[in-house]
């Protein structure tokens, strides 16, 4: 009798019993090797090795575990067989011995079918429970372990012989085990926060139909999606035309956003490249995305001829400071093209004055950008929707749904004013993927946009989550979202121990110091300054090991470390902002 | 009584009484809006329009066949009851009517676990189904439609107001209804075809996860998993030390190339730019993949300075023309910089001599990078990995686990001779994301290698079918690949019909001419050509619209149209290469 079995009906759970069950499982194995004919030139058993075995047995307590429930004590899971060999479950019945089988015997496979269903459904399960530990406040949002450790604990080696499927599923449970619960209610760590449902189901079919999104030809219906939502982006940036295109990420979507800029601009550089050109600039507020310098690399522009633009007290881009390096760009004779707005700052949270900036671009013929990477969500809510006020008149617009709309990840979108740009700009009419006498109309192929060749599925998560809720349930979550970041700075205004980096957030980041006693008190010297800067890492490192919360930190231009609080996920409560303040406080206290 | 409910408990199937049903549900819906006070102010229940029941009663009936049995007729569907009120089967207990609830219902919502399990589950059964037609060779590939018919049978839409969880649901299987089966054994179309598994269920672990690569802290697992996987990958190709990261698709991989042999060639590129530097010119065969030319696009060098080398009848660089074009650009006063050999043409899977070239690179001091996009994988097979002698000379490699190894879609990596370069072309430091005074080992951060910020997990499901099959299943795969191309070259050169386009292919593409009975017996002239490129166009479009097979077509310099067939999935048989065959011929007889 095959050993899974034989535990999940007569409940073995004795550690002696189990050891020699898997001695015996592991003679099974052997012969059963010798009597698989098929496929057995190429896929012998794997031996189980020592660690193997002690992971083994780990997992079965595990397993047995959730059997019996997810309170039970581990006393009570050593205690003595609970039912009897004849008592079988259906569940037991039901579940193949995944030890026995390896991924030759799942589909295409003749035969696959049913062990393809009961695997799948084993990694549900998995899936299930870490989502219900996501949401759930008393779990932990991680179990930190330093890299050596975590190498230990891990399977990571790469076999010359197949592993079987129990230590493939083994590997997923353990996985997850250590991953960051990004949707976990106290984690306030990035920007992209939250487990959306519907997107994650999308997420699901996405990857089962595992296709390209470079042309109509193999994916039909997702290339429709992308068009349909993509012009409902654009509709709401107030866009009467134009085009789009979702990309990996906002990084990437900034690039594009670079490249078209110098397209419009030097046509002629797609062919010849920047070598005849005269130095080109571009314009951005010291608070905005590295993704921009990176850009600037990237693209050969080079990271010098990126111009900083001082910001005011609120983090948002100075006005006359951008006019004034316009025009000393123009006298030294290199020549400013790009300035990007940024609609929601990375760390601060800040909205650039679109409008304001508009006008300069305007004045001095310059491609107006806005990163609203982070930001753009708030297009959706009619109370907020003011913060990018002038949206309209930029010519590109990096919007990630994945951060604000809390779409999975990741789901960046560039958007366009000007429709033929983008194909303009990226196309190499490669015939073996866009012939143009395919039998549709062929301008439903999107690759030729595109700086990929291949592309992900992205946008149908969005468009599915976006179909769930309504722009109306978007707009409620985000109105939510500003809510309890503007608790949390009523809650820091009223705590002595808490100070706000910048008075009066605009988004929904909260930045602040927090001052242990022993600081507080002390003259506001440089010496204060340097003993608040070690203060924020000492407690994230005390808040990552006990792991039931997690808030960013980082310096900014002359401000010492600082706590920067963020959050996307609707699962965050006023009661996890409490929480966070007071564990901060229990964390740092003897500082 | 739901809906729902009623309809899988008495099997309601004659078409008024679903419609009687369906008017029912929708007095229910309103009477339950007005009860439900919870979350009302911002999600109404949306009101039925008649399209929407109108695809609503046609689920119903699809619905009612799945219960049934998949061979059931319309007119069996369309009988009396068969079953009673009484005999509630246990799946009616159990499901719930998706039809009252809405994506506020799900978690993170307050009593929403159960709802969410439910709901998933739903979405796995959605997901197998369309596994299991992948699988079977008497499914359709696809059910083509035009671009605006298709639009009519989907609800593009985004709607103001939620939709419920039903809609949801019949989205997701109208999608994957819609869509192309790419793991079909009868898909040949792209270089990346089959739906493995198990990189399946990794897939689904990671979007689960959902988290960003760019730290150890938030990504402690995947982050040690590149790692391992990466150094697996480098020892395969022959590296001794190195680097690499993987990247959204091969011709991200390829700019990555570039940017990093401009980068050791030209450092002070990254801050000041291309301006002052010489013009640099790249080397590649004509038949590389385009986004070279595109990489080159990008990083402001141009696509005029991208110079393509002659091939030979094969399709391999022709190594004195190579040589030639170099001393050619020197004696202009340009830069060559950068040699792009292919190991897997994208069109005829030819492999160029990359030693010969190494010998060439190392003479005029370039930088040379192996395109392994699609031929990497035979470095996993000892009787193919010939196929790229001399790869652990390329200064980088770039290979794409999710074509020939059949991994999910994307999964793309670039791997470099040297370590420390890539960090070094790419790095900006951000304080925000990167900060140096954590309390782990910040070696472990990789994201500012990255040329994007956020980056998905695309390696965890190599790793873990890698580890599910071993070494050795990979190997046995990809050599099961080339036999059924062999097979397919000697089933083309016993017929009289067809013609090998490259005699000896030397890769698992095979390119070939049909010619069917009108044109056969012409004389070899022009006015033959003309009417041979028009016939593989017109058999893909009925191919298509038939829906049981798909083979790619395309011209090739002065070759007229032909077929590529690929494989890359393992579920395709010796028996479906003579499907193909014969299918081409059916469809393009009368031409």
């Amino acid at each position: 009798m095959p050993l899974s079995t034989r535990i999940s009906n007569n409940l073995i759970i004795d550690s002696n019993l189990i050891e020699t069950a898997v001695e015996e499982e592991e003679e099974n194995g052997q012969n059963a090797e010798v009597s698989n004919e098929e496929g057995s030139d190429s896929m012998p058993l794997t031996p189980t090795t020592p660690s193997s075995r002690q992971t083994r047995l780990a997992r079965l307590f595990q397993e047995r575990r959730r059997i019996v429930g997810r309170t039970v004590s581990e006393s009570q899971l050593l205690a003595k067989p609970i039912a009897n060999g004849t008592e079988k479950s259906k569940e037991a019945e039901d579940t193949p011995d995944f030890y026995e089988h390896r991924a030759k015997d799942l589909l295409p496979y003749k035969g696959g079918e049913g062990l393809t269903h009961k695997f799948l459904e084993e990694i549900l399960k998995i899936n299930l429970e870490y989502i219900d530990d996501t949401f759930e406040r008393g779990s932990r949002v991680l179990e930190f372990h330093h890299p050596h450790d975590l190498k230990e604990k891990l399977h990571l080696e790469i076999p010359e012989k197949p592993e079987n499927l129990d230590q493939i599923l083994d590997d997923c449970r353990k996985t997850l085990q250590y991953c960051v619960k990004t949707g976990h209610p106290r984690f306030f760590n990035q920007l992209s926060t939250g487990l959306d449902i519907v997107s994650l189901a999308g997420h699901w079919v996405t990857t089962t139909a595992n296709t390209n999104m470079f042309t109509y030809e193999i994916a039909p219906v997702f290339t429709l999606v992308e068009k349909a939502t993509l012009k409902k982006m654009r509709e709401f940036i107030g866009y009467t035309d134009g085009d789009g295109i979702f990309c990996p990420g906002g990084a990437i979507s900034n690039l594009y956003a670079v490249l078209t800029a110098r397209h419009k601009l030097f046509p002629s550089c797609k062919r010849r490249g920047l070598n005849n050109l005269p130095t080109l600039v571009m314009f951005t507020s010291e608070h905005s995305h590295f993704s921009l310098r990176r850009a600037a690399a990237i693209a050969g522009i080079g990271t010098d001829n990126v111009t900083f633009i001082n910001t005011d007290q609120r983090g948002k881009i100075d006005l006359e400071d951008l006019e004034n390096k316009i025009q000393q760009t123009i006298a030294r004779g290199d020549k400013p093209f790009f300035v990007s707005a940024t609609a929601g700052t990375t760390v601060v949270g800040a909205f650039d004055p679109i409008n304001e900036i508009a006008d300069i671009c305007e004045k001095y013929k310059l491609w107006l950008h806005v990163d609203a990477a982070w930001g753009g969500g708030v297009i959706l809510s009619r109370k907020y929707k003011h913060l990018v006020d002038g949206l309209h008149r930029a010519d590109s617009v990096t919007w990630n749904p994945h951060k604000m709309m809390g779409v999975t990840l990741q789901c960046s979108a560039i958007l366009l004013k000007e429709d033929g740009l983008l194909e303009d700009c990226n196309s190499m009419r490669a015939t073996y993927l866009f012939q143009q006498d395919k039998h549709y109309d062929v301008c439903f192929d999107t690759g030729d946009k595109a700086i990929q060749c291949g592309r992900t599925v992205d946008v149908f998560r969005l468009w599915l989550m976006w179909r769930a809720k309504g722009t109306k349930g978007i707009e409620s979550q985000i109105n939510k979202l500003f809510d309890l970041a503007h608790y949390l700075v009523d809650r820091v205004r009223s705590k002595d121990a808490f100070q706000l980096v910048f008075e009066k957030p605009e988004c929904t980041n909260v930045c602040f110091w927090y001052y242990p006693p022993s600081i507080r008190e002390l003259e506001d010297t440089q010496e204060k300054q340097l003993r608040l800067h070690k203060v924020a890492p000492i407690i994230k490192a005390r808040m990552m090991n006990e792991g039931r919360l997690m808030v960013g930190y980082q310096p900014l231009n002359d401000k010492v470390n600082f706590f920067r609080w963020v959050v996307s996920n609707p699962a965050a409560s006023k009661h996890d902002v409490d929480y966070m303040l007071d564990e901060i406080e229990r964390l740092g206290h003897d500082l």
